[in-house]
């Protein structure tokens, strides 16, 4: 690869570092821009440039923004009783997404995780609490993943929300099928969960 | 998606035309960079818009370079009078990768494809044969993708080089299975190509 001009090499080795970017990609894509009109990697240097600069996090919910509130946080028309509590910004784009969540989110920015050394401290659980006792709060559903970190995350926060005696209504995500899946490549864990909480029909 | 500030949506936007980034890989990456270390979004955007005004077109071989003359062209351990003809300065790298290629490149920027409106004056033939013309080539070795466009373009090459009359040596990249393949999923013209070229055992 020492054959590549410089910047080329340079801006293909950027590329690499990206989350789903291998080398062959990242070759792609640099390809791509040298052909491509000049507007194109104009607009993403300069967004990438002042990216770091614009983008803050919002005081009340933790999810990215450009203002000290963010849309979701600031919009009149949503309720502010109801928290959805996610573990990462790009949950929340994903809620948004369905658009049937008219509520309001928190960001906790991470599990708690005991391998990897995360307690509750190094997540947004105190900052939930504190929302939680300031506010009148109706309900707050617990979108952490449906894998064993996420489950112990979203018990913590059922015993500390409850701890408040606030009458708060604690829910959790449905577990069962996957729309579109296959029963017979269904794992054990998602059957149960079907047969659990299945409903009239 | 409304609710992402504005350069964070302006960001995806940019990611999403690149070749391989759907909507959800380009949050990712977004997200991605929000949250690693400012080097690597200053880096890609310092190389972002720089790259179109660094890079050329070599004036021999027609690769990209940031000189007049690329790295591989003036490089004098390559021998000059070998050249290698590929559709696109991405199949170049591909031949770098593995290495044992020590002639040199002839870019041709596309193939005849009438379909496209695109004949062989649209693609650099013209600078192939004055290349070919001018100095002393031993061979050329026709590396267009082995499809009917590919085929087409190397016969019409083929032709062009043997009207020189100048005891070229043309030859066409050899075809077959390739490694690891599976012969129950071999296509036809496959297993004909790799029956046809088959060698002594």
């Amino acid at each position: 690869m020492s054959i590549l001009p410089k910047i080329l090499k340079e801006l293909i080795d950027d590329l690499e570092l990206l989350p789903g970017v291998g080398p062959r990609s990242a070759a792609r894509i640099a390809y791509y821009l040298l052909r491509a009109p000049k507007t194109i990697s104009l607009s993403l240097a300069t967004n990438l440039a002042d990216l770091k600069e614009k983008i803050k996090i919002c005081k009340k919910c933790f999810n990215y923004t450009d203002s000290e509130i963010c849309t979701v946080c600031s919009d009149p028309t949503r309720d502010a009783n109801v928290i959805l509590i996610v573990e990462e910004p790009l949950d929340v784009i994903a809620f948004e997404r369905v658009g049937e969540f008219s509520g309001v989110y928190h960001v906790l920015g991470g599990v708690i995780s005991p391998v990897n050394g995360i307690g509750p401290e190094e997540i947004r659980i105190d900052e939930l609490i504190k929302r939680a006792k300031n506010n009148k709060i109706k309900e707050i559903i617990i979108a952490t993943n449906p894998n064993l970190e996420g489950e112990s995350t979203a018990l913590y926060i059922k015993k500390e929300i409850e701890k408040l005696e606030k009458n708060i209504r604690i829910t959790r995500l449905a577990r069962g099928l996957p729309t579109g899946a296959d029963l017979e490549y269904a794992d054990e864990v998602t059957l149960q969960k079907a047969l659990e909480g299945r409903s009239e029909f």
